[in-house]
């Protein structure tokens, strides 16, 4: 049915690939997350760091865009350091009509030759990671290295995982099948059968401001590769890493003979709500959204004409029950506790630990030596700043330092938050994590999301009572992460059942170098879709199958 | 991870065979369709009927459901014979306790220790196929042979589909799977990774009047494998086809060592409205319906817990271009207006003619004409009361005929309904089709459904004119079959591109064997999704996806 399209033989290897990836879940990852120059060249960085400043004080060339209203710049670094990009806002009407109109063309050609063209608008991207890089590091705080990784390679496995699962999803119906059926007397009926894959019609994308690629790319390009259009509206803190995404997406897709208008930025003026507009419209029919559950159960409610994809706030979780590796379970925690400052929508924030203390190889440790050692961790990771810097990058916006000033007088003090003087950026927001002890009792406290550097140690009666708080406030609040520390077989099967139960993901006995926060494309879910922290997970067959439908025609050979 | 169940490796044939139907959308069938005897046995008619004849006037054999409160009766036979079986009444509390009991040790049996007792359970359900047909025909008043076909084996099949498709969706994620991720200076990161099928909750199946078990299977299949437990809500006056079913559920459960309450009847009393009262439970987290687009609408509406899957009502639509077979074209849309007296969602309503008539093998033919070679056709076929009535089978229900009398004076007769005479049922309700002639302007007539015996030939400006009437009404209302005759390449581009953009399945140029409102388990799809007559399709990847999440754990090696 489909001659090849040049952009789908030039990607089939790596499309094959990640279809056997997505198969076995073990380790594979298309994209070197090193930003070494031995993997990416030795200009790569210099150049990507060049071409994000040219961006800077100027209106980003999105110019060809239809229907151009206006111009907005709207980022504020939590560097401190200026950015100013202006982006152009539409004429909403004229846009949807854009959007609506290379569409027919967009799904006539087929699942290989869309899949071919997002597949390349990945590799110009890669490409680009430098420059992403840089992008995802000024607007959102992160360090470089991670706003590398997760803003460029990691957010890139997580697109081509989407398309891998998309692809699948699409082809596991033939495009045309032959139907003989026995007629009885000799005779049999014959038919051909054609079956489109069509798409829903428009997707919207709602980018969030500490992950603006990461979160934004499985929808997008599950969508995309679909065949629907998509509007991508960023978070108006985070919108350069999303500009160049939008220009690079519509570059490729004009390259490729498509409509380029398949893919729109939708920048908005502070306060304009432009999510919730775009949301109405009834050309919007599919949603991906990462952000405040108030915001995530507004759409589920509200946008009834399109399926909605959520990733809301939730309450990590670790158990800790008992340990044959202090030292490393103490080093394990206090590093997922620093990393970005525990603006991680995986970030553990209950720590949840008998009063009686708890069995380690170092002998018996009470709660209070519990979370020194882990106080102690967080101390030793961020004393130097200019090492600390690099892991906790800086504070994304207000919000989260309002967060940890309140969150500064609840329990009883364990670990002070501490303001660092970034040795790069003089006007950078920076803050140490803060860890708060609790009681069982104080669930007000702990059982909502205090986004940001902010954790507690719980006291429980047991760790049976542990269990319970998990599983109680996991099954209201919902969870991105649980972790289980134990040598206990019964007590990591009892976590095991209740994680199920919660619709959790656990991870048993981190003391290395994998950490709860972190969830590795092609084999870790992130999210389950199980509890009310996320109605999907990244990725899987639901994540993509109710993307476009199987339209099917029928005749007599 | 498991040990084969017995019932697995009994069928684990069959489900490979269904997996390799579901890839190829070809011909295939599992459960012979012909109710001879040379197939099912000699004696299996007499025995199937003396078993839904013992059920007659009795409490049904469901004495062992939970809590239960009473027993009721609601079952009207469109043959007009008295059924009166009696069913339990539960108190719902307790009956939703009962649900949940058995769901971890459901869930923990896994995928294909699932699969097998599914599996088992259709197949039981096929040894009482003339038992299920027998009930279905009395409650449907469908002729034997249709109540034979498509209440029993089609049913099966179209079970059987659902069930390879939830079991593709289940085990495309590995159960185990090894990482090992390079770490430098030549450390390896190894973990084992988990990943359980976790169900989302209860599921709730309400049942229709027309198609007890064909409309009912592939939701409780595919919930029931997924690892829900499953309440069924049979529609009143179809109640005993849906006994037979829960109960044959209910035995193999047990038999294969799992709690019989997962499978659980809810019978009501006429407006009760217990489909409203179970679809608001929390409990309930996924709902299968078809029936009205009122309470469709107002289950996606409100059950907002769960996800919701509905069948409603639609604007089947035929476009008249030209043929070159007159006589069969007639004869095809014919027999489709008489099987079943139009009372299928997949019966056509509006028959779009060219008002200056059409070319054909037979000259041209003034639209008048084809209005009166389709009702000679379907005179033809229900002339004689006794092989018509073979065909017509029973009106279903009051309804039916006040939506019979009130079109009798709508636009202009074509073909008038008559009231036949049932050569075996001095007391059924039997009624031939209605057709009526309708202008392109009386769009508020045939732009809604009427469900029954009733057709409208409506005459329109040209083929082209047809078509935009075809997409207007399929867009608002939906359908769930298009069907086209044209002789003309570029009309049936333009019918299949409409046909696309409308999301209905299309049928081009049928003249023989091959009937608009019949669709092929393992080949056709039914329904597509992707118009406002339904949200799902029986059976794909969407229709399985969400009815489970995936739910993993990892730890070191």
């Amino acid at each position: 049915m489909e001659n090849s399209h040049p952009m789908f033989t030039s990607h089939a290897d790596t499309l094959e690939r990640a279809l056997t990836a997505i198969a076995e879940r073990a380790y594979w990852s298309n994209y070197p997350e090193s930003p070494s120059p031995r993997i990416y060249g030795e200009h790569a960085a210099a150049e990507g760091e060049a071409a994000y400043r040219a961006y800077l004080g100027t209106d980003f060339p999105l110019k060809d865009q239809p229907a151009i209203t206006g111009w907005v710049a709207t980022e504020k670094s939590p560097f401190g350091t200026a950015i100013d990009v202006r982006y152009p806002q539409m004429d909403l009407d004229l846009a949807f009509a854009a959007l609506a109109e290379g569409m027919p063309t967009w799904r006539a050609a087929g699942p290989q030759t869309r899949a071919g063209v997002c597949l390349e608008i990945l590799a110009r991207l890669h490409k680009a990671a430098f420059e992403l890089a840089n992008a995802v590091h000024v607007t959102t705080g992160q360090a470089f290295v991670m706003a590398f990784q997760a803003g460029a390679p990691h957010a890139f496995d997580r697109a081509l995982e989407a398309i891998a699962y998309a692809y699948r999803e699409m082809t596991r119906t033939p495009a045309v099948a032959d139907w003989e059926k026995p007629a009885g007397r000799g005779q049999t009926l014959k038919m051909t059968k054609t079956f489109h894959v069509v798409p829903r019609g428009v997707a919207l994308v709602v980018g969030c401001n500490t992950f603006p690629t990461w979160n934004s790319y499985p929808g997008l390009f599950a969508s995309l590769v679909t065949g629907n259009p998509v509007i991508v509206k960023p978070h108006p803190g985070a919108v350069l890493p999303l500009a160049i995404t939008v220009k690079i997406a519509r570059e490729t897709l004009a390259d490729a003979g498509f409509d380029p208008n398949l893919v729109l930025l939708a920048a908005e003026a502070p306060g304009e709500g432009l999510a919730k507009t775009l949301a109405l419209r009834p050309e919007v029919r599919i949603i991906d959204f990462t952000g405040s559950t108030e915001f995530g159960d507004w759409l589920e409610a509200n946008a009834r004409q399109a399926v909605v994809y959520t990733e809301k706030a939730g309450v990590n979780t670790v158990v800790v029950d008992s340990t044959d590796d202090f030292a490393g379970m103490c080093r394990n925690i206090g590093f997922s506790l620093v990393l970005y400052s525990g603006q991680m929508c995986t970030t553990p924030q209950n720590i949840l630990v008998p009063a009686a203390g708890i069995a380690t190889n170092e002998g018996h440790k009470s709660i209070d030596d519990v979370a020194e050692g882990i106080a102690g961790a967080v101390r030793a990771l961020t004393a130097d700043p200019a090492k600390g810097v690099e892991l906790t990058g800086a504070i994304v916006n207000d919000g989260v330092l309002e967060r940890l000033q309140k969150a500064a007088s609840v329990g009883d003090a364990v670990l002070e938050s501490s303001d660092v003087s970034h040795p790069a950026y003089a006007t950078a927001t920076v803050r140490t994590p803060l860890i708060r002890k609790l009681g069982a009792g104080d669930e007000q406290t702990y059982g909502t999301e205090w986004f940001g550097p902010i954790s507690f140690v719980v006291a429980t009666d047991s760790t049976q009572s542990s269990l319970r708080i998990f599983s109680d406030t996991v099954g209201r609040k919902g969870a991105l992460t649980a972790s289980v520390y134990s040598t206990s077989p019964d007590v990591l099967d009892a976590m095991e059942e209740a994680a199920l139960l919660a619709g959790v993901h656990l991870s048993v006995n981190l003391t290395g170098g994998v950490f709860v926060n972190q969830s590795a494309a092609f084999s870790d879910f992130h999210a389950s879709g199980a509890n009310p922290a996320a109605n999907a997970a990244l990725t899987d067959g639901a994540y993509v199958a109710s993307r476009f439908r199987v339209v099917q025609s029928r005749r007599h050979v």
